[in-house]
């Protein structure tokens, strides 16, 4: 029989980190060994024997709580964001030094989400149009989300790389006022509503037929699998992994 | 054995006119009488004895078209766009010393696009959010769509009558880059892609929900019904009309 | 200024009772005055002057509880179920008794659920085919669900009022093993699905267009708008009430 | 600069061989040297150059029209169906004679439908639930589709080699009526309406989320990109190329 894995929570009375105790704690092959929140110590982890932690914490605070674990020997699975590519390189030359341990830091740990986002890098290049729809409860405060910016990007990158045209486009005058925005070439419109929560809409046409690909997320109980999926594959991948990504494609 | 409507069609070669042609010709209770386009003669029309013409022209000749069958005592159906306040009280004034005859005006014979917009006018008061998401085919050169425009508008006054508070919305920043408008207080996302026809969605939220009314039209034969519908019932309404509302509330 | 109205839970504790009890205290024009459960006196309600009691209890001891109010000339709002007719008809003698009291009864508190069934009917005549997909969690035990069979009841006589042919469908040889059925004509497609809750669309088509109304509902709290809606109505309306519908068309 | 490819249409006056000869004429890497039908000699397509012919006829000529191609070492694109395994180790051996041509036999062209099929065998087994919608105009004789009994199936071998469990279903009882049926344990619902063309929704869901990968194709011109995809790479892939899927995979 394979021994549990021992994981600890950073950030565990946070609302994504409390979703993350009960994930891990309702997992038959995890065991939930430390649960760490603001004023209270690290060494609560190391002491209680924590394999892999998972930092749902603040940017503030993440950079040292990346540098105490790879030092002690402890792999993490990283929800935190603010990740700029100085901290990235920062993170890399702790885990140079430390050639067993593994961190992943992934912006969304929505298996459907980063589905969704490699079928739209896949597809870009079959179609001459695509669009991007995100919608949102209206207590969000950034528009475009951070999803649909991402999700433009990887297509705007695979039509680049195909050599795709510019998408037709007719319109002879614009208005403001719409909320959403233009990210390198694809339009995303951002939908504020009550009654929504989580969800987006990847439209690709091309003559004669759409192919739309969306992902609807009801809680942040949907984060979980990914979560832990990656709390698996943390202790197997050294070195440092961005995304979910790679673990999707392994099976 | 009721006799059938004798039907004339102005702008007869035009794309809207051989649909409308072609829709009489395959109604059982309708005959075609008149097929009229540029540089024929009008007087044709009443010569083959039609009692209602069908006008797909265009702005610059719609007025004396509509001046000469009102003048001979046969009501007509127009299609053609561009009338303004002053037009419409001079189309009521020719009518005023014809009290049989009936005019009928619309800027959509679409009968699924006409619903769609009487349910969100009827919905509206009881939900704190909507939006308005219209998709076309990268041809079109206006955006918003008209309908869009004035479904929002539609929207507007019933949210406005009911004293609805403003929509919640805590976005920060907005950016520009996102085709569609607001029309009075309604947010307009229009998306153009290549495999589009014409498609339109009204989405209202609230607490815990989400009602959405979605019209697709494939092609112009989509307004064939409603403009049939508006020759049967003509006949039945002297005077003027405008749009397809109040034939749809009839039944 | 006009008074609060003054509002008695029964069945406080209950899943629907402690939302309905949440939403009234957030309601600036409605005062909680009681909170009443199993075991608990029914007194306590017109002690504390409660105008309107919301009973969100038992088919065993709702109509105990409506003959008690009535008699006190309280108003209920029900959403109990298991109403026969000769329960309906027990309640409107109560009622005869006390011409002031308002009771009204609804299987439905969702207010875009009422309005989509009401849009379908009013659509049903005026297009060729229709179909019902409703989509459940998978924890769900009936198929097709409650409110899909009723929609399909709507549209059917609204069709046959209407006089409307059965609808094309060139179907040669059919199977078993999709979930749903046929209810008086109209084709219901049951889905079932972890990460749903409870959505359902209704899809018209007709020669080049089709028309959607499409119901999402993510939890409970959907059901308070309604609820507060029945609430600030049964005092304007004595005698008995059935469903939310009447209330919708008062605007 | 590359000379254009040359390409011949057999089937040249049938709906889909129509639609090619304007897609060929269209494309600028491409010319149209040959347009045959039925009665017509397939030496006028060798006479013409022809390097790539394209053939949409039917089952009865597209073994003799195959074996004369390959004899005289013009690569084809086959769209016509009825390709038993018989037929299909027949192109091989007449190809293993002729080692630089190539032969692409693809049961759909429509590229967004290979896609989705791809899409869905991959989010497969990320996903505890999964069920297709299929919705077509209702002149359609058979249901499901075709595409949909395929859909299910490489859905049904994905969540095999995951070791996926049953998915979760609570429904009690079922009755007959609804159209659709079960393909290797994947539901299958079939909707068919007026105003519909043909269109398919995977939708697979877990924990707090859903994914849903949606199809609309409004008429046959929605095959030539897949079609003009495979003129242009069949003659990179001399022996037999079976489906567009190693055409996608290739970028």
């Amino acid at each position: 029989m394979t021994e549990n894995i021992r994981v600890g929570v950073l950030g565990a009375r946070g609302r994504m980190g409390l979703e993350v105790c009960k994930a891990v704690d309702a997992a038959d092959d995890l065991t939930l060994v430390s649960m760490i929140d603001q004023g209270e110590e690290l060494f609560q982890a190391s002491s209680a024997g924590a394999q892999v932690l998972v930092d749902f914490t603040n940017p503030d605070v993440v950079m040292d709580n990346l540098k105490w674990a790879v030092g002690q020997g402890i792999s993490v699975v990283v929800g935190t964001s603010g990740f700029s590519t100085e901290r990235l390189e920062q993170v890399r030359e702790w885990l140079a030094a430390k050639p067993g341990v593994g961190v992943l830091i992934a912006p969304n740990f929505g298996i459907g989400a980063v589905l969704m986002m490699q079928f739209a890098a896949r597809a870009a290049r079959f179609f001459e149009s695509v669009e991007i729809i995100e919608q949102h409860h209206p207590r969000k405060l950034d528009a475009p989300s951070g999803t649909a910016a991402h999700t433009a990007r990887v297509i705007a990158e695979a039509r680049a790389a195909a050599g795709s045209p510019p998408m037709p486009d007719a319109t002879k005058e614009e208005h403001l006022g719409a909320r959403g925005t233009d990210v390198d070439g694809v339009r995303i419109h951002s939908i504020r509503a009550a009654g929504l929560v989580a969800h987006q809409e990847v439209l690709f046409g091309t003559t004669g037929e759409t192919l739309t690909i969306r992902h609807d997320s009801l809680d942040r109980s949907s984060f979980m699998p990914g979560v832990l999926l990656a709390v698996r594959a943390v202790l197997r991948r050294p070195g440092l992994t961005i995304g979910l990504d790679p673990l999707l494609d392994e099976g």
